[in-house]
């Protein structure tokens, strides 16, 4: 089994993104600038995954260096957190992570060096928590899959996302083990192809018997009766269930409505922003254009200088979501007041990890 | 002005629709074998089109050839006829050009070598009624066009489909000439991207804003107000009004539904097939994998191997279909009865060409 992300007791061991699914390599990252350009150059990706790249990273940047005091020490480690939370500037758990090393260090009484161990074991204990969650969301979700079902999902969010087997595609890779014979339609998802890349990569490590399809021809298959359920991960969670995902998971579940499909949305807690009361003040990233006029900056699709737009995500509104499976169970419509218990879940939760 | 199709007085010219938007390469086509190859691999392309070329096709089968009896020339002339049919199943033009162009010779008492001229003429007869159907399809259609709309169309339905200005796209471009500021909002249209490569690249030379968008983000543009009508061709229409047409074309309609915008669907009377009642007849090409798994057989964008669906159409259901344009009128809910007129029409309309 491949693994994403983990500590080979001296250095970070990351398999390179950018190279599947030509290749499986694996990368050491010493430094914390080697972290910085894996991240920022998408060799470890998965909002999950760079959380914990990046907390390992911050113990890189500070082992085996001397500081004269403690608040020499400390001021270094928030400039290198500082500096890792650069890496990518969108991303929730990258400066999550940071901040939580960092919390959890500067109360401490104890000499830089004790204090630089700490922050590999903080590191160690979020990758083994992401470990937890994600196959508790796993569990969570495989309950509702039944024997032989299709599976429709969207974009990556497997073991390459997260320090553990995924959110959505965790609930599939569970599913699978509890030998429930089932087969997984993937959309190829444009533009950038996480679907076709990194999906069907993963699934075919599982062994989950996997078909790769373009995105719109995910309604077709509905109305053909190739989808029983459809599971998609989330960027975002806003107080009243709407979820932002990456674009082509709205137009999946007005399809699902349409075809009376259950359409299910998988994402640790850390994904709900309880700030915001809908997905209308959830601000969506346009991208460069160039990820639509060419196929991964090589092959150009279109004629030179065409106009296009490239919004990155979009918002799912929760009365179009059947359920959103966490790691704390699974959260059914009418969301606003049912999510009010999963507000109180994350407060205690976001204090401890699980263990 | 390009040409997509035209008689040389020697030979069939094409535009090389594979090289568009690199290059603008014209073809010299000589034989029938010559003209189910450049079909196949979808050089020429859109469902009149290729009935233009098919009719010519079956002259260059038959010219300077030899032929005993005037039984041994129709015998051959149908044989030409099926092969070239084959090139492509599901399109009707295709053998609707054929059987038409048959019938007009097996009733005629003539040699082999004036009914071989007869069928020029035929081809070429064909080729102007396209041209004058388009034309009326474009005015019909403008009428729903209002000042300012915001279009959205799927695939390639324009001038490098037809004979003439093109269906969905010929309607488009009436609208622009009748200077009515529309823009176009182009499904780049996976599997083959002809939305990206064909319509981005006409539009461009009919002057007509386009911004180019990935399938997957069409439902979000809908949710974002920004598209006020969607326009698409048809390869098949049943008697119910059920239409086969480029996969995606399904999805947009039922978000078309979903957002209150209205849905049209432009073609030729033609397209319609009065020998079937609903879609579910429509026998859907399914075509190789490599067009999934690859981009135009260059660039691979998954595993080895994987395994893929690839439909290259879909059926809309006529009750979510606002209107069917064609260059008698534009028929409108509920199907059945009101294309009975049609169907009236088609059959006088069948006998003679628009000339």
């Amino acid at each position: 089994m491949f693994k994403t992300i983990d500590w080979t007791g001296k250095n970070i061991r990351i398999i390179d993104q950018t190279r599947i699914p030509e290749k499986e390599v694996y990368l050491e990252l010493e430094t914390a600038g080697e972290v910085f350009e894996a991240i920022r150059k998408l060799r470890v990706r998965g909002a999950p995954a760079i959380g914990v790249a990046a907390a390992y990273g911050l113990y890189l940047g500070l082992r085996n260096r001397q500081f004269g005091t403690l608040e020499a020490f400390l001021a270094e480690a928030k400039k290198v957190a500082e500096y890792l939370a650069g890496a990518r500037p969108t991303a929730v758990n990258l400066r999550w992570a940071l901040q939580y090393t960092l919390d959890r260090i500067i109360a401490v009484s104890a000499t830089p060096e004790e204090l630089t161990s700490n922050i590999l074991e903080i590191a160690r204990s979020i990758q083994k928590d992401d470990e937890t969650r994600c196959r508790k969301i796993g569990e969570n979700g495989a309950e509702r899959i039944s024997e032989g079902m299709n599976i429709l999902t969207h974009c990556n969010t497997g073991a390459l996302a997260t320090a553990g087997i995924g959110t959505a595609l965790g609930v599939i890779y569970t599913a699978h083990h509890q030998n429930k014979k089932i087969s997984v339609l993937v959309d190829e998802t444009r533009p950038l192809l996480q679907g076709a890349r990194l999906n069907m990569w993963e699934l075919r490590q599982m062994n989950v018997p996997a078909t790769l399809i373009t995105d719109n021809m995910a309604a077709y298959a509905m109305q053909k009766g190739k989808v029983d359920l459809v599971i998609v991960g989330a960027d975002r969670i806003a107080a009243n269930g709407d979820v932002a995902n990456k674009i082509g998971t709205y137009s999946l579940a007005v399809n699902c409505r349409h075809h009376g499909i259950p359409f299910y949305v998988a994402a640790p807690l850390s994904t709900f922003d309880f700030s915001i009361s809908s997905g209308a003040e959830i601000d969506i990233e346009e991208r460069d254009c160039r990820e639509i006029t060419h196929i991964w900056e090589k092959l150009p699709i279109t004629v030179e200088g065409a106009d296009c737009w490239n919004p990155a995500f979009d918002v799912t509104p929760g009365e179009l979501i059947t359920g959103i499976i966490t790691e704390a169970g699974v959260a059914q419509p009418p969301y606003p007041e049912t999510l009010k218990d999963f507000n109180h879940k994350i407060n205690q939760n976001h204090k401890e990890l699980y263990l």
